[in-house]
């Protein structure tokens, strides 16, 4: 599966840095900036679900590749904007967008700091702009691949309503978590904002795939609305999992350090419903360690067992093993062929995987 | 001309304020936010330009009326952000959208200011971002109105190539020019910026209206292309005499301050043309007053005086009458029908008015 998953990553890359619609963006680097991010991607999972699901249901995997191509593009408008929010200095080992944009300022302009962060912000605000209309162009080029006008036109409203409205709805109550404060946010209130800001672009993926391979434009068909539902519980099994090993996770393995999302009090399901559950005397002992600037050893233990004793560690496991169980018995259901072999891999995947 | 234009605003206030799109959006202040620019919008100029367009094409005008929404709402989206951009604090006599967003972090979450303006900003960000699905599901709308899927996927991939990439590219080149500094921008640079800032959106609408009303899916038939120029033709004459209105215009007609353009510094046209026109001395003397906090008449007519003296003044009046005398003289090519007459009005009244 991993290595489909490098076969999908290197055509997706193709596409992506094939495709001409940046090349009319003028300041040049602006043009660099909306090239950046999607040029430069991850693991391709999104592509992967998206042409994976379409051969899952028989459909031409060739008709799928601008869609692919267009929800990795829509992946990394939305990082842009996000990182300017989130004052995130470093993406996948680079400078974030808006901080190149900074240094372009100074360096070009001979700005000062102050006039360079503002113009780093604006630009990469601008970028992001650009990008989600590049990603928009990329899936209507759909209707070039041999996705009918019909179909074209479904996946690009589907776009709008499911994705743009839940994710960046998504986005907006995690911003706002921190001001609402502790004791007013509950493990069902983050558990609602995963499915948003993360499940529907994931939902999407799937979803899309399965109308092209289909050739439907009705997102109600249940084999579509089945998908959907897979790739949102294989995503949120994931993230559940993701935070487990923040806290639980072999440090050399886990990539990011141990303790990181205790330091920013990152407000994950594991840790509000270690709260939820805790008497509050060990509720109180709690509160005293998130936030630090640095962990101990002895802290992090403590943390753990409180969240071990309380029965969260135990919740957030099962329910992502439930999702994860959820969405292979919904691909169960299809009949087999080699992506869903490849879809199952991918499942299990994402909630065994230990860094 | 202006009855059918409070017409034109009333049907499209009606159309964005009953639209669900934003209904989905949590939380409820983004979702006011999202809906604030679009329901509360100025005079309807873009929409008018559409749907007289389809007209003048003898094509039917409920067809388009999805499409004239669209634009209105695309237009409000680069408002929100350009207003975060530009420091704005008031569009349309209200606070600008990143100021009431600041605002209500400070009563609904007791934030200090420096949070409240990083909340109001990052809100105005996601609200915009919001906007741009919106005005893209809008225009997809139209195949709910009669317009073939073939025409609509047109529409939508003619607003990102020539909309998204034109505009913000436009939009960029604004922002940059302060940074550039005075002897690095030419007039033939702002009116490039002009052409993309300004222009782009308006050639879509004559377009957009052009290719609905003859149900074509081709940008490069000469019906769609010669509308498109009388359009931007028409917005950069407007733009020349509101530039023009700046410095030479009646104070108690004209909205704006007489001289609030010198104030910021803003480069215009006019003033470079000036800079380019004027001796090294009389130079000196235009930059010393340029970027005061106020201005006295005598100032005022000194700068008068040079632009006036220089040629540019003349140059920037010339300017705006031929490119409106070009527009004109492309809609008489046109079979004459009342909605030409509209955009010959239309055309007049936006170099004739005084305020």
């Amino acid at each position: 599966m991993l290595n489909e998953l490098s076969n999908v990553a290197a055509l997706i890359d193709a596409e992506i840095e094939n495709d001409a619609f940046p090349s009319a963006v003028k300041p040049e680097y602006l043009r660099l900036a909306v090239r950046d991010y999607p040029c430069h991607g991850g693991k391709r999972l999104r592509p992967a679900l998206l042409l994976w699901s379409c051969g899952l249901v028989d459909g031409e995997i060739d008709h799928a590749i601008s869609a692919a191509a267009a929800v990795e593009i829509y992946h990394n408008w939305t990082l842009v904007h996000d990182d300017i929010i989130d004052n995130d200095i470093v993406r996948r080992g680079a400078p974030t967008a808006h901080v190149q944009l900074a240094a372009h300022a100074v360096k070009y302009f001979g700005t000062d700091l102050v006039v360079a962060d503002k113009f780093g912000r604006d630009f990469a605000i601008l970028a992001g702009d650009i990008q989600q209309g590049w990603a928009i162009n990329m899936l209507l080029k759909s209707a070039e691949r041999g996705v009918p006008a019909l179909v074209t036109l479904a996946l690009c409203r589907r776009m709008q309503e499911l994705v743009n409205r839940e994710l960046i709805s998504g986005e907006a109550l995690d911003v706002e978590f921190p001001l609402r404060g502790w004791r007013n946010i509950g493990s069902d209130d983050v558990m609602r904002m995963l499915y948003l800001k993360t499940g529907a672009l994931l939902r999407f993926c799937a979803e899309a795939g399965a109308a092209i391979g289909t050739g439907t434009h009705d997102f109600s068909e249940p084999v579509i609305t089945a998908l959907g539902e897979f790739a949102s519980s294989a995503g949120i099994a994931f993230q559940l999992r993701d935070d487990w090993l923040g806290i639980f996770g072999d440090f050399d393995k886990f990539g990011k350090s141990i303790g990181a999302d205790l330091a920013e009090a990152k407000p994950t399901i594991m840790l509000l419903k270690t709260f939820e559950l805790l008497e509050e005397a060990d509720r109180k002992k709690l509160e005293s360690i998130i936030g630090l600037k640095e962990y101990t050893t002895g802290q992090i233990e403590t943390v753990q067992n409180l969240m071990r004793g309380s029965g969260a560690e135990k919740y957030v496991l099962d329910k992502s093993a439930e999702l994860s169980a959820k969405a292979s018995s919904i691909l169960r259901q299809f009949d087999d062929n080699r992506y869903r072999q490849l879809l199952l891999d991918l499942n299990d995947f994402l909630v065994s995987r230990e860094k």
